[in-house]
Parts: C-alpha cells; sequence; structure tokens
C-alpha cells in the first residue's frame, strides 16, 4: 500500500427543482481531462471545514449558494502526491445565478438516468453512475 | 430535509498483523450506548484535518499510532445538532501499546466475518456489516 498522505476533496451533486443535476464541462484551462462533465468542486484547503468547502466550491465554479441536504458517498483515487478522498453531497440551490469560472465552459442540468449522456470525469465516473443508478431504483 | 449543519467524523478500522480489527467497548462513562462495541474515532475538530483526526483519536481512545491505508467507506446519521458524516478508514499499527481511555473498558481484536458476535454501535452497525461483507467477499 501508499504511504502517501489522504487528502480531503468535495463535490456537490446541486439539483434544481426539477430533480436535475448540474453538470460543468471542463475547459481548456485544466491540465487534464478537458472536455469531460463533472459536478463542482475541489480540495478542502487546510484549516477548512468539507461543508464550507463544497460550499465555496460551488460559488466559485458555478455563482450558486447552496445548502447541503444530504450525504451521497464516498469515493477515492490516488493522485502523484496523494490519495484523494472524495467526499460527495447533495445540495440544493439558495441564491444565485449560474456563471461559470474559466475552468468550465459549459453547463447542463442534467436527470441523473441521463448521466450516460455525458463523456464523465475519469475515477469519478464509476461513482456517479452507482449513484444515480441508486437514487433512481424503487426502494 | 433538514437544514442541520452538517459535521465530519472519523472512524479508525486497525488491523493488526492477523487481519482482525481492533473493536472497543464504550464504557459507564458514556451519555449513551454503554456495552456497545465500536471502532475507535470521534469529531474532527475545528480547522483540524480528518486524517490528523483520525491519528488523533487513536492514539487517544486505543494508545496506538496508526498510518491510513485506505478508504473504508461513509455512512452519517441525524444528532440533536448535526448531522454525522462519519468516514472510516483502514489503518494499521506503526508503534504504541493498546491502552485504553476511561470512554472503553475493554478491547477485542476481531476477524471481520466475526463482528456479528458483538453488540455494536447503533448507527453505524450496519456500515459495519456491509463493510464487513464486502471485504470478505472474494471479488
Amino acid at each position: 500500500m501508499s504511504a502517501k498522505p489522504f487528502r480531503l476533496a468535495v463535490k456537490a451533486i446541486v439539483f434544481d427543482g426539477a430533480d436535475r443535476c448540474l453538470l460543468l464541462r471542463r475547459s481548456a484551462t485544466n491540465k487534464n481531462f478537458v472536455g469531460c462533465w463533472e459536478w463542482p468542486g475541489g480540495k478542502v484547503d487546510d484549516g477548512e471545514d468539507f461543508a464550507t468547502a463544497t460550499l465555496r466550491e460551488t460559488v466559485e465554479e458555478a455563482g450558486l449558494q447552496i445548502e447541503l441536504i444530504g450525504l451521497a458517498g464516498v469515493t477515492d483515487f490516488e493522485m502523484p502526491v496523494a490519495n484523494i478522498v472524495l467526499l460527495c453531497m447533495e445540495a440544493r440551490i439558495v441564491a444565485g445565478e449560474l456563471r461559470l469560472s474559466p475552468e468550465h465552459d459549459a453547463a447542463e442540468w442534467v436527470p441523473l438516468p441521463e448521466l450516460g449522456r455525458f463523456k464523465l470525469l475519469p475515477r469519478v465516473d464509476q461513482f456517479m453512475f452507482a449513484y444515480a443508478a441508486r437514487k433512481t431504483t424503487p426502494a
């Protein structure tokens, strides 16, 4: 096993009023995975609470103020200098208007069963599909 | 849904050299769930990294210095003033000798398939059993 440090990152699954979640497309300003779609999110800063980080990243990347409403789950992947633990939270919009940062160049509101139409971010795509399947299967 | 804040807590699944994990029994000093067995862990302090919190809690509750080796998963439950997101990490012992805090009055090293012999902490027991089933099922 790796002795790399574990770092926490977060993603927000932001739902609109029609059960659609926000997907953002990575722009050419990114070093990798250009054109892949993802939920807003990013690294938790040193000393920052994970919930605060989720809200901050969503404002930065989508211009939206959100409220966390539930836990979606967690996944992990290895990066060159750290193991990333990615905590995914469900959220709803409280205020704001959709406005992208340079990091993304397109946004779409997508019903969970339609995630398969998009080229999703590797490392996280399996989690995204599993989450969608779990949420859309009648209990 | 609740507008309660989300708080992060951690648990360490500490393995010995024989694939057994450490269970601690909650002592009468606890306000609730006395006699229930649990993995070491607790709340992440303000400004504290989740990995640091996991190591700190394991030293405090078990006297053991550990190294994180992997992600086990996440679960959540509601408390009176907050929604708790409980991140569970796999770990191995680096140094130290088992020594309990007043919070616990017994410890056992338990193979995952034998978790069912113990009265586990409610809220976390379903996650613990699911994790044990997942880890002990051949892929």
